[in-house]
């Protein structure tokens, strides 16, 4: 099946937002074994809208609209592939009611042009939208598949995920396993396992690098599941024969989730204290539903005067040794452990610039402390690029040294 | 000038990576004030570039490629683009030179196949590759422009703007301007400002929701600087008659940079406390540079525990009105306004989700707390949406709930 991504938005033309619905939908339908010929970008314009939609009818077999389903006049896309399909439109009322109870839920008034968003294509599939107003369309016509989707990922992905798959999936299966891997630049991975990228091509390796982390994919194809499970297996155990050092997850799992089973697992608590990641660490960590059943509280000491009150730091170590050394990182644990009745207390001081930097300690500096009830312990670490990667790359680290720390311990 | 942009290769179809490319070019583009009516993406394969080029030739009048200048056979950009224009392609020797040079300097060993790359359409102008070996090419053929670059964003980047920006320049300015809104959804405000939408062709007024919060994009074209100045200055003053309330960025700046920026006006300090926002408000606070000119610390009171030694919660508050209620956040609030040296103190405290509701205190619902000096208070907020959409929206908020404070006591 020859499949197209059309996604709709002037601001994707203006270059106010990159083009990430193409990249989800390019690899979900990779995944599913369905080869992408072609992206097209369009702006909320009627007349260039349809002719990109004849040039793709014309051209392909499935395809996926994103964007032009919001309540607007510039809206257009179910109105020009209804126009060129000579689909008549109606309002659909269970959507209605769904939009309806949606404003009701949040809170917001619904204005008279959402009922906009409830008229569909006579006798198309609706898809539910469970997180927006706009529901999705699916239409069967003359041997093409033709989805139009929202525009905002977080319903888009949802949706494709929930309702698209089981309508374009294909006769035979394509499984595919991540394992996510830290501490090893992308290039250095590659060269590693050279031979079994080169050699395989059922199942295909790809690797994705991104913050200081390097995702290696397996994907396997096949018309039984078995089959694809054994050769994915025994790939894993190859690739794991050189990296098991760096793999964190063999299931596609964050380092901060993989870090949360694990204190799960042992019952044990955590708690975070944070200098440089400013509350990020905390922050990544309660992203994850239930949270609380493992997660106590969080510092962030901004100030040293925090440093010190918060967490019993002494005055004369931050005058002797700074504020970002070991010896803090340490002080910060053991302060925090010992004010909360936590197993594990992590800390973080270091400098995620711009400026902050000397000679001795640059941008990227980064000291992690580990104090529980038997020791304590500081990690030297040194990350590159502006403020917001050294940020993301010291909490996956943090994660990373919590996970390692818990593994130790286990034997 | 109607512009298109092609992306050519393969891995943006597996959504191996995200077109920034498109991204930047077109940012660029409309910064000069060139309409991009298209992005295509097409994979390395002859028979499709082909087609996508015949489209392109047939509907734009600057068609821009990235990608497929490399130095392997299925990299066919140049190839394609000749052959359809009927040009002859010879080798350049100043090309041959440049690239020899560039693997003397990078002690790397140049193959055969880099030949390839200074093989160029004859009578092109070649556009100099300084950080790479593939040269880009400027073609003025028929009245349209037709230029291609390589794939690679940072040698890309760099030859647009060197080379290109001088070939394709034109003689009127595109100006921009963003207005951010929170607090009104995207089709209640568009209702306000229908007509303002509707009269306006230049400056021209577009529309973007995310998380909460609505950006209005102004967009002014003119020969003259002045005139487009005063032009948005008047819509600007319009949609303000309108949407005052609502408006907290009249330049873009995001909800805590407009919060940060008045706390350093009024040379104040903060310190925010966190129960369902577990760390973001402190984190998206402290990925500004320079927070920590305002910033003193952040406190993260996940258990009740917590919230009581941390926040000097009363045992007797959390009982009688439970952890989420306006009386916690205003304990939480004066508790570390209290023991922080801090102008004011801002909480959270609610139910992010996905369990946790009950009928009196659903899923969404969100107190902020907001403590200083002379006063203390809450304010009830319901948010709908996932856990993490949740916390976004709730720490959005924070922010502003804190900006109206301070300009409530500004007067």
């Amino acid at each position: 099946m020859k499949a197209e991504i059309i996604c709709v938005g002037t601001e994707l033309l203006l270059g106010n937002i990159v083009n990430t619905n193409a990249q989800f939908l390019s690899q979900r339908l990779a995944d599913l074994g369905i080869d992408v010929y072609y992206h097209s970008v369009v702006g909320d314009n009627a007349e260039r809208l349809e002719k990109a939609t004849k040039i793709a009818l014309n051209r392909s077999e499935l395809i996926i609209y994103t964007g032009g389903l919001g309540p607007t006049s510039d809206d257009l896309t179910k109105e020009i592939v209804s126009n060129i399909l000579g689909l008549e439109m109606k309002l659909d009322n269970i959507s209605l009611e769904k939009i309806k109870e949606y404003f009701k839920k949040s809170n917001k008034i619904m204005t008279e042009n959402n009922i906009k968003q409830a008229i569909l294509p006579k006798d198309c599939i609706v898809l539910k939208n469970d997180v927006g107003t706009a529901p999705g369309v699916f239409l069967d016509y003359n041997e093409k598949k033709i989805v139009l989707l929202p525009g905002p990922p977080k319903e888009m992905n949802l949706m494709f995920n929930n309702y698209v798959v089981p309508l374009i999936k294909q006769d035979y299966i394509i499984k595919s396993k991540t394992l996510k891997t830290i501490g090893i630049g992308e290039s250095q991975l590659e060269d590693l396992i050279k031979d079994l990228i080169e050699e395989q091509t059922n199942p295909t390796i790809a690797t994705y690098a991104k913050e200081g982390q390097v995702d290696i994919r397996i994907t396997g194809k096949d018309r039984d599941e078995e089959t694809i499970d054994e050769s994915i297996k025994k790939l894993v155990e190859k690739i794991d024969k050189v990296l098991k050092n760096y793999i964190y997850s063999y299931n596609n799992k964050t380092i901060e989730e993989v870090f949360y089973n694990l204190l799960k697992e042992k019952n044990m608590k955590v708690a975070f204290c944070e200098s440089c990641t400013g509350g990020l660490v905390s922050s990544r960590f309660t992203r994850i539903p239930g949270a609380s059943l493992v997660f106590d509280r969080g510092i962030v000491t901004y100030s040293n005067n925090a440093k010190i009150t918060e967490l019993s730091v002494k005055g004369e170590t931050l005058n002797r040794y700074s504020a970002v050394s070991s010896q803090t990182a340490i002080e910060m644990a053991n302060g925090l452990l010992s004010k909360s009745n936590v197993d594990m207390a992590l800390s973080t001081t270091g400098i995620a610039g711009p400026s902050g930097g000397t000679k001795t300690t640059p941008v990227g500096t980064v000291f992690i402390g580990i104090a529980t009830k038997h020791e304590s312990l500081a990690i030297e670490c040194h990350f590159s690029g502006d403020r917001q990667s050294i940020q993301d790359k010291a909490a996956s680290k943090v994660f990373d040294e919590g996970r390692k720390y818990l593994l130790k311990i286990n034997h």
